[in-house]
């Protein structure tokens, strides 16, 4: 980074099916519950990012950066990103980039979705935007569809079998257990996982992360100083459509995001204390773990069946609940993600990791189209 | 800037109707016309910026960032920004962000529109998105229909007779005449517009700018200079509802983003040779030039009535044709300015100003509620 830039805190909605609170409610109270948290006052804001996919095909509201600058006294420069579900990631890039252009001093970031106000097939469909949609869309499918592909290819491939695929979305229902802001708080057993309803053969109901509504935000600034600040902020992508892929099984944009990142930070792969991983799909994290290097490839559910996923484990994952158990609202999901990594370097997360101080945050669009990399540490 | 931008060069498809091109291809075709313009090799282009509102209510195509680094034989990292018609102005600025921050050297930004494929209609329902969808949505206003308020109000405050306000939108397509990228290339007197179709009471067919389909192509760069540098980019917003207005007659987005930008570039508004100015509808450019000081409030008219505005005048107005003839291919617009502002500086305009060296780009979001602000000068 040219220069620190430092993490304030932040604040979040409730994930979940938030049938009383518009896209404009949600983001309000994610923004509120920041300035609160970091007791920096609104006109300390210099400029406004947001992360967000679908807010005029499921909210009709569009020109969400100004919107966001319109809550705030002093109306300071906004401006929308989007890279599918990476948006919340790819929001935080950008405020990084105003950060360390001098362009702003203290940025908010926010990622929000409502998706439940419309029918699931239009969420489905608006969701098949991610893809290509000349090579991808006209197959039919959906995203459930291709991830089952990537499914099929990885457990022919290697092996694996579907009682241990359950083991990764059973890893994140029971954090969220203690997560009040996760839209599922019960334990489920990895054969219940086995049992879910079929959605797209493999991937079963309760390998899919839901349709949630919700929102974030975080204050990053180079003026302000905390104890947290970001070591790197990485975007990597690939060729949109699957079909331009050499690899089903392996994600191109997850390598490169990780490795410049930590090249960026200075860091060493081991230096990781805790992960939230883009768990979109159970397989997924099988996935990113490997193509972080965590594991060689096949072998990431090893890491699970031995418990190093855990929260004593070598390598926690998604202490927070992740994307399967609190919810994935698309464009909040980044910018919730780099929240709890903060949360878990000031002792404030649901699960605690020991003496955690470098932690890693992992945010995909599409089918790995596009990867963020974010790493925090504490100071 | 931290930093000299430099602008290579850049590409744009024709604006218009254009039932054979899809938004891929529209994008592909600008992308190669701005890398053959400017001699760079794909593979020197480290981050990719594509402004763009629509692509997944009209294109069924969001994830446009990612679409556009496939496009790139090394998929360097990048995202799609939004804020209604200034997406393309907001591009151009995310991309100083980036190289000004040493993220990247040389940036593509690309901003793309494809709004004929699906009704008007539809169209017009996902324009109203670019507005506050809680306070302005539920009216049943169109934008027509604001900037019909906005011109009635003015035109009782400063009054103003409507074949004066026919004025403005005769200027653009006179200079559309030699533009061969301009959707309307006809010359159209101004009591033929003051006879138009009404389409929302003051407002006629030909005050208001057309749908369009198109894209336009730029690239920047720290690394590798030209004769063209960018001197300032600047964002301003405000309320985005109108109901949160002091004024309908007056946006101090403009006013906030030039005023920063003439202090950023260190220019008086007197250096400034041409401009390319947000013509959405005509009023809209009488607003424009009174916000940024170029006339008193209530006397633009008269800079046109002087013939100020002309290509010989003291401060020539949309040589290109405007949004009104060029046509306003909304997340295009934005790009295809500052194209036009470095044509203008490097003698390819259509339509030449005389020893032209520093040129003004506006680019306005909603009614008023997001404008950028691009100074140009010639080095």
């Amino acid at each position: 980074m040219l220069q620190p830039v430092y993490v304030l805190g932040g604040g979040q909605t409730k994930f979940g099916e938030l049938w009383d609170f518009s896209l404009a409610d949600l983001i309000r109270s994610a923004v509120d519950g920041a300035i609160a948290a970091t007791k920096i006052l609104p006109t300390d804001i210099d400029a406004v990012v947001i992360g967000n996919m679908l807010g005029g095909e499921t909210a009709e509201q569009a020109h969400l950066g100004t919107f966001c600058s319109s809550l705030l006294p002093h109306h300071p420069p906004a401006l929308r990103v989007e890279a599918a579900c990476a948006s919340g990631g790819i929001a935080i890039h950008t405020a990084c980039a105003l950060l360390e252009s001098n362009r702003a001093e203290t940025v908010l970031v926010i990622g929000a979705e409502k998706l439940t106000d419309v029918a699931g097939e239009l969420v489905t469909s608006a969701l098949m935007h991610a893809a290509d949609a000349e090579k991808d869309g006209p197959s039919g499918l959906t995203f459930p569809g291709i991830f089952a592909l990537t499914a099929t290819a990885y457990m022919h491939k290697y092996n694996l079998s579907r009682d241990d695929l359950s083991l990764v979305s059973a890893l994140s229902h029971k954090a969220a257990v203690k997560n009040p802001y996760a839209q599922f708080r019960k334990e489920i057993p990895a054969a219940s996982i086995s049992r879910s309803p079929l959605v797209a053969d493999p991937l079963r109901l309760l390998d899919c992360s839901p349709i949630t509504d919700g929102a974030a935000a975080l204050i990053l600034s180079t003026k302000h100083e905390s104890g947290v600040r970001l070591a790197a902020s990485q975007i990597g992508t690939e060729a949109l459509s699957l079909t331009d892929r050499a690899s089903i099984t392996s994600f191109t944009s997850t390598k490169t995001a990780f490795a410049n990142a930590l090249s960026e930070a200075g860091w060493k792969r081991n230096d990781i204390d805790a992960i939230e991983l883009h768990d979109c799909f159970s397989i997924a994290s099988l996935i990113h773990l490997e193509d972080m290097g965590f594991a060689p490839e096949g072998e990431a559910i090893q890491l699970y069946k031995q418990g190093d996923t855990d929260i004593d484990g070598a390598c926690p994952i998604n202490t927070s609940g992740g994307l399967k158990a609190c919810g994935h609202p698309i464009g909040a999901t980044g910018v919730k993600q780099v929240l709890d990594c903060f949360k878990q370097l000031t002792k404030q997360a649901p699960n605690q990791v020991q003496n955690a101080k470098r932690v890693l945050a992992h945010n995909l669009g599409g089918v790995g189209a596009t990867c963020t990399i974010h790493l925090l540490e504490s100071i």
